[in-house]
């Protein structure tokens, strides 16, 4: 397992199929990241997928992260729901502990929490969501790090993992445009993807030569990116990973 | 929490709530068993049961079994599911993570693991499942524990047991009549429960003076009895708690 | 089965056990009521249960309601799920036709639609919803009525429903403090619920007499009330529930 | 919609996605077949997938049947689950009046029933099963028919279903090899498909010409076969099925 230290990783999505129904091209993708974040049974993935993806992580010498969600299979964790800040602990709790046994199973361990989807979102939004995610890893493995939007709020955020001496990963979307203070634009607008291939692959450029990211009216954000976000879940998405991999080596 | 050997203990099936639904008197009974069976999400308990049981579990000074089952929380994990071996095994390993990871919250710790309904009696008939669950124990923890039915198969049982180099649990219903096999009478038969307290309370005393089980047709079984199964899901059960603890006591 | 006109019925949730949980009086319950809302499935409820439930309204000689909810059988329904207006209209619709089955069955039908906790909360506060409602409704069976929370904006919501041919079925909440313009005080408010049964009792009979409700500034709120929504999940509700029934009668 | 009187109707399992998860290539498909099994939500199958599977069916003017299966998304429905009769009839009830209300939204109907996987599987096995599923349909709509393997034990079955005024539908599965009884091979032994697409043809022509199926040893296998059940889960399957359509019109 590479170093994180000094580099820009990439970080992907995957461990995602539920029973029957498959999703994501993991074999492929897994060799180009270099750290994958796997559903904990949630908002996908069954014992049968998560025992294949561990393995499959560890045969490629991954960092895994545990990716919770809201408990919704038919939403694909994709839908916010109001849960209290307790529930959020304890489902979030639960994943891990669910995760941590397939890793027992094959001799590995996760190093980080990725939250998932709309759970991703809503801890961005509520300082008291974040909480209860540095609590659920307190609770779990005070080592374990938390993986978390860049933004301007960098150092909100950190001030706030440091009440539970939380570590934290900034992460990055280059295939997606920000407003002018770091925030992504939401995905029902128009212009919150950006669809052309260069384009991306320009801003990741950018990212690595200049450290910074360019806005939707050319501001040059400048904010600490550990991490990239690479999509997985069909086959030319392979050959954009190892684009991006060239990039960032 | 006191010792457990040379005695019988008492294990109960709690922590079975599940969101709105209340089931099971968890505050009254658990101070007066030994070992506390609780649910891992799949036929009943949801991550704030878990949380609240280990809680209450751990002011007890009980020990604590994991109760997993097959994922079926319309039938409480009573009907039979035809899962292949591989899945039983994953299925529980994802149960004991969960139920672990609350252990973590409170710096507690389950030391057995005994299956749930249908996957009880069908490990009981089935060493593919025996195997698959011994497998699962090894996967996650050595040192966990396996509770069994006693039965007269019991040294069939601990040879199983000892290529996982598992530790084997008996145990015993009194509530239930035993064919001269010492296999129970199944639920479907009239005579399968024994509904008089006190006959009950008269076998639990044979058990512990004669260290035998008189089956149906008069029989004295031998076998060895490590605890016993004790009903927690109504007010009424407490009283004979109390009464089957000053017997064994 | 008595005619809704000129009168205030009583509605109560039931129907509402899942599996081996038991939830509600409905035996002592259903012979005091007008109108049960039927849980079906996605809150509680399961089809063992909702045969039942159907069997005992019909017997009851009830005006039967589905009480649609967003999926989430963890949080009862009570926890607010982000989804899309046509994702509404489809789960509500899903739930119309299972219960319709069991209606069938018993050579019954259900006349009313009463949307569940967050969702039925949801709907009052975003009339996209409300039109999900009303569209599920006419693609299923143009004849039911939706209930709704009765306030100042009842015109507001006739309009919209008149769109679809909507009729609406105005319900109130005794046991719930009001605003001034007719909303409901929220349940994290402290003086949300109204817990002396006398000041309940007292507030029906105003209704009865002067046809309005006080607001918690004690400001008479005039709309129309066709139906009170009454609790059934314990023995006491059941005494409550029969002096209501005089006093409405 | 064409006549399924004196022809070879081909019937093929589709509407199973759910949610995030695509599974079958229904756009496809559909053209080329003649009855479509639709899931209904308990092994495949949420509200939104109903919803689009049912208007897509309806412009392919497809003879719909519903597809109802045990509870049991994970397994996707493959998994034998020890229910009750009782408990198979309210299932089974429940997922026909699901699958009715989105026939109501596009102004269509299913006309048949076939029970799926190993629901499917137990019912050829179990009478009591069968009995459930007449029951439930008998409950839902009398005019529904019921879907069944066809082998020599064809007249015991009309026997069974005459009790409920049922009338069975007989299907074939002309790529799986049959025993002389006219059982088929199970799924678990090394012959039970035939992965050969030119045998299977050739067993279509056999059928359609001479009117018997061959045994695995050679045997003539005369029983009625009103319909041939064809697969659709990926884009080869395509192919296939417009042959076998040319053989069959």
């Amino acid at each position: 397992m590479a170093s994180m230290a000094n580099r820009i990783t990439l970080n992907c999505d995957l461990g995602e199929s539920f029973g029957a129904w498959k999703m994501g091209e993991d074999e492929l993708i897994m060799p180009h990241i270099d750290m994958v974040n796997l559903a904990c049974g949630f908002h996908a993935a069954d014992p049968m997928t998560m025992d294949r993806s561990i393995k499959l992580a560890e045969e490629n010498d991954l960092y895994i992260g545990a990716h919770p969600s809201y408990p919704d299979l038919m939403g694909f964790g994709r839908r916010s729901m109001k849960c209290s800040y307790e529930e959020i602990e304890n489902i979030v709790l639960y994943q891990l502990g669910a995760l941590d046994a397939f890793c027992k199973k094959h001799n590995s361990r996760f190093v980080y929490v990725k939250p998932h989807g709309a759970l991703y979102n809503d801890m961005m939004n509520d300082t008291g969501i974040l909480e209860a995610m540095l609590r659920a890893i307190n609770a779990f493995d005070k080592s374990l790090m938390l993986m978390v939007l860049s933004s301007e709020r960098n150092d909100e955020l950190k001030k706030v993992a440091s009440k539970y001496n939380g570590y934290l990963l900034f992460e990055a979307f280059l295939d997606r445009n920000y407003n002018d203070d770091g925030s992504l634009i939401p995905r029902d607008q128009e212009n919150a993807v950006i669809h052309d291939a260069d384009e991306v692959l320009k801003r990741i450029q950018e990212l690595r030569e200049h450290k910074y990211i360019k806005s939707i009216n050319g501001k040059e954000l400048k904010f600490k990116v550990d991490t990239l976000c690479v999509h997985g879940d069909n086959k030319e998405a392979l050959e954009f990973i190892k684009k991006i991999r060239k990039i960032v080596d």
